[in-house]
C-alpha cells in the first residue's frame, strides 16, 4: 500500500526531531532525533572567542544537519518511502533569531564573520539584552505605543527587537551588514523551499507585529539608526497552515525527499502543539508543561490581559485571536528542590527500589490530605512571566514547622505552580476572555498526581495530549494543510490531532480545600509581587555582595 | 591539702548532673551525670495509664536518684572527700511543678494516687494547658490585671497557674488533695534540708508573683474555687543566694555529704547560668543557646518590654530587675533543616571526611559574603516566644532561586535566629532597658561561625561562657554564697564564674551588610507577625485537614 504521509520537524533547544505521520489519521509511524553538534554556545564561539554573561547562541549548520539526518532516519523507522511524503512542516524555539544576507546565508557563515558573536543566531534564552528591553519598555510606555498592551504591558528581552538593538549597539557593523533579521522558524523554511517567507505567529508574538511593526519614529527615538531594522524585517506575512512553496532542488538534496512537495510556513513549538493536541477551539487553553510552562489559547474575543505574553490575530489558527502566557519555572523548580537534597533514608529507599526522587516524593506526598502540610509556596524561583512579568522575583515558602517533611515542601511546590496557572486563568477571565478547559502537553504529563492537582486547583476538566511528539505532530498537521489534504488547520487538527479528553476531573471536595490555600497564595502573590519590593531588594543585595567572579 | 569545695547539681530535661567546684576560684574538679530512669512521660504513666496529647510528666524518684548517685560519683571523679564540701546548690528546669502533701511528699507517691496523671509533676514542656492559658490571658487583659505587662502581655501555658488550673478542671480531687503546689526547684531543696522554701526566681518568672500573687477575686472569676491555689503557694520567698537551711540527716544519708552543710535555695537553670558566666552586671544579656534560646539580663531600670517572658525584682541577683526573654526554636531549626536532607554528594563528603552535616554546611556557607545568598528566613518553625509571643506562627523563607544551594538556606536560618535575638534586643532598648553586651552559653557555642554572625548582626561584643557546665557551676556559686564563703552573688560570680570576654567582635563592614538583610527580616517579621493572619490560617487549614489519627 502507498499510504500518504507528511513529515513534521521540531527544532528544540538541544536537538531536532523528525516524525513521519499518516495524513489520514495522524498515526505516528516513525521518528528520529539528532542532538545539535554544537548544542548551545554559552561560553565561547566554536573559534574560541569568548561570550559575555547570559549569552546563548546556536550554529545554523546544526539545524541543516537535523534535516539531512533525521528525515531519512525517520522514514526508515516508519518503513516509508520518500515518494509517500506529500509535505513537510517545521517548528522552532522562538524567539530564536539571526542576521542573514539577502540570500538567506547566516551572517556567521559569511567570510570573515565566524569570529563575531553578533553574527550568530541568538537562541530564545539569550538573556543579555535585558538593558535594551528595559529601554524599549520604558519608551513605549512613555509614548503610549498602542502595541504595548497587546503584550501584557511588557516586551521581553528574549524577543526580536531587544536582541536586534543589542546587535546595533554592540556591533553596528554586523547590524549594517545583515540584509535580513529573521526568525530561525522562517529561516529553516527558506532552506527547504528556497524562498523567504515570514509566518504570522513569530511576527506577532516575537516581532511586535500588530497591524504593522513599531513605527520608525519610535525606533529612532529609541536609538538613531534603529529604524533600519524595519527594512530587514519587511516581508508579507503568511497565515498559519499556508504553503511556503515547493521543496527546492537543494532542499530535496538535503532531505532526500521529492522536489516540489509542499513546505508549510514556519511555526513556534508551543503554538503548533495546540494543533497537535486539538486545542484549537475558543477557550481551550493548552499548557505545554516542562521546565517552564507556555500557555496558548484561542478566543473569538480580543482582551488585553495584564501580564500575558501576547495576543495576535490569527496567531495560532486563522480566524481567532491567539493568546500566549507563561510561567518561567515549573519542572525546573521541582528539579531544584531535589538538587537541594533528600534525607539519607529516602536516598536508600530510592536506591533499593530503583525509583527516582520525584517518584518517591510524589508517593509520600500523595498520602496526605489537601492542606495537611500547612504550607504555601510562591513558584518564582526563576522569576514570574505571567501575570507579573518580573524576572527579578524569587521563591517563597511559608508555613514550615519542625515537623515539616521534604515531601510536604515538594507538594507545596507542585501546588504553587498550579496556583500560578490558576492566577493566569483568573486574569484572562477578568479581562473577559473565557477559559473552559485545560489541555496539557509536555514532559510533566508523566505525573498523574501533578495533573490531578492542576484539575483540582483550576477547577477545570483537564485533557491531555495523547501524542508523545506534540510539536512535531503539530508541524506534520500543518504540512498536511499546506499540501491541501485538509481545507484548514482546524479540520486537520480534528483528523490528525490526539487528545485524551477529561483525563482528570476536579474533585469538588479537594477543590474547596485548595481554595483556602489559593487564597493564601493570592495574598502572598500580591504582597510580594506588588506591595513590597523585598524580593527586589534581596536580589540587589545578592548581586552587590557577590564577588565579581561569582556574579 | 584540704581545699574547700561546693557542689552544684543541675536538673535538666533528661538527666541530672553534679559538679564539684573549688570555692576559691571556681575550678571544676569533677562531675557525674545520671539519665532519669523514666526520662519524660509523654504517652503513659509507669503503671500504663495513658496520657493525653501534649502531656509531659516526670517521676520525682528519678530526681532523688540523681542526688543519690551523682554526688558521690562526682566527688570520686574530683578526688575530693565529703568533708571538703561546705555547701550544695541546685537548679531545675522551670516551670516544672508538682502537687504535694503538707510534708512535701509528691501526690503521685501517696497511696492510691500512682494511677492519676494529675498527681505527677508537670514538666516545663507539658503543653496541654493552652486552653487554660488562653483564658488566663483573656481575663487578665479584660480586667487590666497589673501584673500582665510584667510578662510581656502574656502568660505561658507552661507556667504554674495554667498547669494548676488544668488540674482543678480535669481532676478536682487531685487539686483538693494537694496541700502544696510547688516548683521542682523548691521541692528538691526541701528533700535536702527538710524544710520548705520558695525561691524568688521561680515565684516571679513562673508563678506570676509581683508584690504578691494574682488576687483571689481574679482567680475566682477565672474558675470558682481556683483561689484555693493561693494557700498551696503561700510561703515567704527567699532571695537568690540565700541559705535554705542545713543539710538534713535524711539529705546527708541520701547524698553521702556531711549533715548540716549549707543548702542554697532553688534556682532556674537558665537564670543560674548568668552567675556562672559572669553576666550579672546591668546590660549584660546572657543567651543560653541550645535547641531554643533563653535570654536573661539584669538592669537597674524597670521597663515593660513588649513580648518579654517576665521581669522580676531581684529575680536573678539581688538588687536588680531580672529580665527573661526567649526564642522558641534555634538549634532545633538547624537540626530540622538537616533532617530534610542533603544532596548525595554532600552525604558522601561527610562520610569520607568523617564530619557532620552542620560542619559541612558551615564550611560551605562561610565561603560566601554576607547577603550573597539573597535569602531571608523567619525562624518561627517552633513558633515565636519573644517578642510576638505566638506559638502558632511558622517558618518563612524568601528569595530562593534555581541556583540556591542547601548551605545558603542553612546560613539564612542561622542568620534568622540572630535577627530574632536582635529583634529582642531592640525591643528592650526601645523600652529604655539598655543592652550592652551579649554573653553566650549553651551547646551552640560550639560554632564560631554562628557566634560571629551573632556579633555582627547584633553589633555587640560577644563574650562566651568558659565553663562546659554552665548551670551546675552557677548552682555551685550559689552554694558558696549560701555557705558564707562570699558576701553576695556578685562577688562569688566574679571569683568563680568563667567568661571569655569579647571573644567575638562585630566587623563593621559585615554588620552594615547585615543591616540591609535585617531590614528585610523586620519587614517580614512585622508583616507575618502582625499584619496578616496568613500563618494562622495555614495552621488552621493544617489542623482541620489532618486526619484525626495524625493530629
Amino acid at each position: 500500500m502507498n499510504q500518504r504521509v507528511v513529515i513534521g520537524v521540531d527544532f528544540g533547544t538541544l536537538s531536532g526531531r523528525a516524525v513521519v505521520v499518516a495524513v489520514e489519521d495522524g498515526s505516528e509511524l516513525g521518528s528520529a532525533v539528532l542532538e545539535y553538534p554544537h548544542a548551545v554556545l554559552e561560553k565561547r564561539l566554536p573559534s574560541g572567542a569568548p561570550l559575555g554573561d547570559a549569552w546563548a547562541l546556536q550554529v545554523p549548520q546544526d539545524w541543516r544537519e537535523v534535516l539531512r539526518r533525521t528525515i531519512p532516519a525517520a522514514l526508515a523507522d516508519a518503513g516509508a518511502a520518500p515518494d509517500q511524503v506529500i509535505g513537510i512542516g517545521t517548528d522552532f524555539t522562538a524567539c530564536t533569531v539571526l542576521p542573514a544576507a539577502a540570500d538567506g546565508t547566516p551572517l556567521c557563515e559569511l567570510d570573515g564573520w565566524a569570529d563575531r558573536p553578533h553574527a550568530y543566531p541568538k537562541l530564545w534564552k539569550h538573556h543579555a539584552a535585558q538593558g535594551q528591553a528595559d529601554r524599549i519598555n520604558a519608551l513605549a510606555a512613555e509614548r503610549g505605543e498602542p502595541w504595548l498592551p497587546r503584550y501584557g504591558g511588557r516586551i521581553s528581552s528574549e524577543w526580536q527587537f531587544a536582541k536586534a538593538l543589542q546587535v546595533l549597539e554592540e556591533d553596528p557593523e554586523a547590524f549594517d551588514r545583515a540584509d535580513r533579521w529573521i526568525e530561525a522558524a522562517d529561516w529553516i523554511v527558506w532552506q527547504l523551499c528556497g524562498r523567504e517567507t515570514r509566518n504570522l505567529c513569530t511576527a506577532g508574538y516575537k516581532g511586535i507585529h500588530q497591524d504593522g511593526y513599531p513605527s520608525p519614529e519610535y525606533l529612532e527615538a529609541l536609538r538613531p539608526g534603529f529604524s533600519k531594522l524595519l527594512a530587514k524585517l519587511e516581508h508579507p506575512l503568511s497565515a498559519m497552515g499556508e504553503e511556503a512553496g515547493g521543496l527546492s532542488a537543494a532542499g530535496a538534496a538535503l532531505t532526500g525527499l521529492p522536489e516540489g512537495i509542499s513546505v508549510a510556513v514556519g511555526n513556534v513549538d508551543a503554538h503548533v502543539t495546540a494543533v497537535a493536541a486539538r486545542a484549537v477551539e475558543p477557550g481551550q487553553m493548552l499548557a505545554v508543561m516542562g521546565t517552564s510552562t507556555c500557555h496558548v489559547m484561542n478566543s473569538a474575543v480580543l482582551g488585553e490581559v495584564p501580564g500575558m505574553c501576547g495576543v495576535v490575530k490569527d496567531g495560532i489558527v486563522p480566524g481567532l485571536w491567539g493568546y500566549e502566557a507563561g510561567q518561567s519555572g515549573v519542572g525546573d523548580v521541582f528539579a531544584w528542590f531535589l538538587r537541594c537534597g533528600l534525607p539519607p533514608e529516602y536516598l536508600a529507599e530510592m536506591n533499593e527500589r530503583g525509583i527516582g526522587g520525584h517518584e518517591l516524593l510524589t508517593e509520600k506526598a500523595a498520602r496526605q490530605e489537601v492542606g495537611e502540610h500547612g504550607l504555601v509556596a510562591l513558584d518564582w524561583h526563576n522569576g514570574n512571566r505571567s501575570v507579573l512579568v518580573d524576572h527579578d522575583l524569587s521563591g517563597v515558602l511559608v508555613g514550615a514547622t519542625l515537623a515539616t517533611r521534604p515531601e510536604e515542601i515538594y507538594r507545596a511546590l507542585l501546588e504553587a505552580t498550579a496556583f500560578g496557572t490558576r492566577t493566569i486563568i483568573d486574569a484572562f477571565e477578568r479581562a473577559g476572555v473565557a477559559v473552559g478547559e485545560l489541555i496539557v502537553a509536555g514532559g510533566l504529563l508523566r505525573s498523574p498526581f501533578l495533573m490531578q492537582i492542576y484539575a483540582d486547583i483550576t477547577r477545570r476538566p483537564l485533557s491531555v495530549s495523547a501524542s508523545p511528539q506534540g510539536p512535531a505532530l503539530g508541524s506534520a498537521v500543518h504540512a498536511a494543510v499546506a499540501a491541501g489534504a485538509y481545507p484548514d488547520v482546524q479540520a486537520a487538527s480534528a483528523a490528525m490531532g490526539k487528545v485524551r479528553r477529561n483525563a482528570y476531573l476536579p474533585d469538588p471536595r479537594r477543590a474547596d480545600a485548595y481554595d483556602a490555600l489559593y487564597a493564601v497564595y493570592t495574598e502572598l502573590h500580591d504582597h510580594f509581587g506588588r506591595e513590597t519590593d523585598a524580593l527586589h531588594r534581596l536580589r540587589r543585595i545578592r548581586t552587590a555582595s557577590r564577588p565579581v567572579s561569582r556574579r
